[in-house]
């Protein structure tokens, strides 16, 4: 189980309150139609902030036009590669922060196509750093990095003490896009946080197919009334965030001295197995069935088994702890595919 | 001071031998007219293999042809970017063994363009692996990795369970270079070892400039007669391994079933401050005047303090260990400057 430790909690900072720190402030998104970075936008909108979001909308990633629908008018956005530094800097200049949250996250995909890989999130995002050396080096930057650099844990809870040993080309391009910032930090003085998400679930995400969480492709079954599959004997732990308490770590980071040069991991401290996830979901849902099948091949070879994130460095710094139940979350989520499944499917 | 502990002796095995087990296959030499390439590259020759060079020439780097001066027709040279796969798919076609040593060394340029070091020693990596992938799955390769990224030592000497940690970008890519190579044998199957190197020296390295080390500036000037200068105090611990011996490390690395999967430090048992080390060489070269100057500070911000690297994994589990003292080591490559000294300035 997670250690638990006395320390100051985030419930009695609200999302709303969290965003209204940003009143004002010129705010960039990259990923900004995806799935965490639109709910981002969303919540920086809705606080006051002159926000731009800047994606590929490439059809692997996780970019939708229907994630910002109705907010158009309140944003700025640009469609573009973020290799290209022709765009890039035009559009770091003068901001007070970015939330860097373009990546590419499907581990399959990293193996299969690793030079890909590499481009998204290793080269883009050393061009982005060096823009920003060009441009604004005192920019806050907030970097989505993810629980895959650990590779397969030693021990549980993962803390962010554990070594960091990627099993796919996805792991090793997100720790050397997590490393460069950290290096522009202390070389160059950069004010930068680096965040290890772990499974982040709720309104918006990819759930086409599994290239950003195979939760995505249950809640699309489970939606369309449709069997789902668990690989292996489902007993696999891992712990979910709901996307708002994502967004709040974001918002809380990007606005606290204390969190300038560091890494932290999310995290939830009731972590779930798969087969126990899959009953709720089937509950929660009013129906729903699945059934258990060999681990493909593939993704057998890159599986990390079980996961659980120590989230008490976040809570002790910057008093964030997640607030939405996993029950709650997911019961939001399957609302949200009900209602607007199809700009999904 | 470095553990020792009883094993096997590589002195046992001369370089003769070790050059002798590769007697007609096919080797490919990545970075092949540089300083370590070239000199495994006159050994492989020796030992009746059938070498291939490839090296892109470029003149921030080591490659030099002099290198090979009088082996040009017992060799096959391909001048060309290793990042262009119609190219490399061809060359590794058919080899039995890869010593894959082409990178960008300078940590300097590595934080003035970032992105040329991850062009050279991230994504032409990937490249070369993908190539195998598609070619030659089975082939053999020994990976040029580097101590650089451990960033600066926790503790002393330097083991490979000692955290990575790296401390420009140069040892970013060069850190996801060697993982690509680990992770192509854990998920593909593929027979790598990588070799963390130390400071190497020796004949054919490059002395115009610091780029490989900056004990080639200091020979270089000692042999034009010319003053040096040492960063700091020179009290700074650094271990030191002449080419030979790294050479000897790759053959033995090469032809070791044991060595598969593997990450091994090189090193040495005697390290030196570098004060020590200036005076050594002006004695042994006879004259020479140099002054201590304070660390500029593009180099302070990057410079990773005192490093000895404990080698007894490679010498328990293949037998490796330096033969060649520094005195020795530096007595020959003051000898080749002298002589060859006009082909490298």
């Amino acid at each position: 189980m997670i250690r638990t430790t006395p320390g100051p909690r985030h419930q009695s900072v609200s999302l709303d309150e969290l965003s209204d720190r940003f009143r004002g402030q010129k705010v960039l998104v990259t990923g900004g139609l995806g799935f965490i970075g639109s709910n981002l936008a969303r919540a920086l909108v809705g606080g006051g902030a002159e926000v731009t979001l800047v994606d590929s909308l490439g059809p692997r990633y996780g970019g939708n036009r229907f994630n910002v629908a109705g907010l158009e008018a309140a944003l700025r956005i640009e469609i573009a590669d973020m290799g290209d530094e022709s765009i890039l800097r035009p559009l770091i200049r003068g901001q007070n922060v970015i939330f860097n949250l373009a990546g590419q996250s499907s581990h399959i995909d990293s193996m299969e196509d690793p030079l890909t890989d590499l481009e998204i999130n290793a080269r883009c995002q050393l061009s982005l750093l060096e823009a920003c050396r060009r441009e604004s080096r005192d920019v806050r930057i907030v970097f989505a990095s993810t629980r895959q650099l650990y590779g397969r844990p030693r021990y549980l809870p993962v803390d962010e003490e554990h070594g960091v040993a990627p099993v796919d080309v996805n792991g090793v391009n997100k720790l050397a896009g997590e490393w460069y910032h950290l290096l522009y930090g202390e070389v160059h003085g950069f004010r930068v946080t680096a965040l290890r998400l772990t499974n982040t679930y709720g309104p918006r995400m990819r759930v086409r197919d599994a290239r950003q969480t195979f939760l995505g492709v249950w809640l699309k079954a489970l939606v369309r009334g449709e069997p789902f599959e668990i690989y292996g004997n489902g007993l696999q732990r891992r712990d979910f965030n709901y996307v708002d308490d994502a967004v709040a770590a974001f918002l809380l980071a990007a606005s606290s001295e204390e969190a300038v040069g560091g890494v932290f991991n999310l995290g939830d401290a009731s972590p779930i197995a798969l087969r126990d996830l899959a009953e709720l979901l089937v509950r929660l849902n009013g129906s729903g069935t699945y059934r258990f099948v060999p681990f493909p091949e593939d993704r057998r070879r890159i599986d990390i088994g079980d996961y659980v994130g120590d989230f008490s460095k976040i809570r002790h710094t910057l008093g964030w702890e997640p607030s939405i139940s996993l029950e709650e979350g997911l019961r939001r989520s399957l609302d949200y595919y009900r209602r607007y499944g199809e700009e999904y499917w």
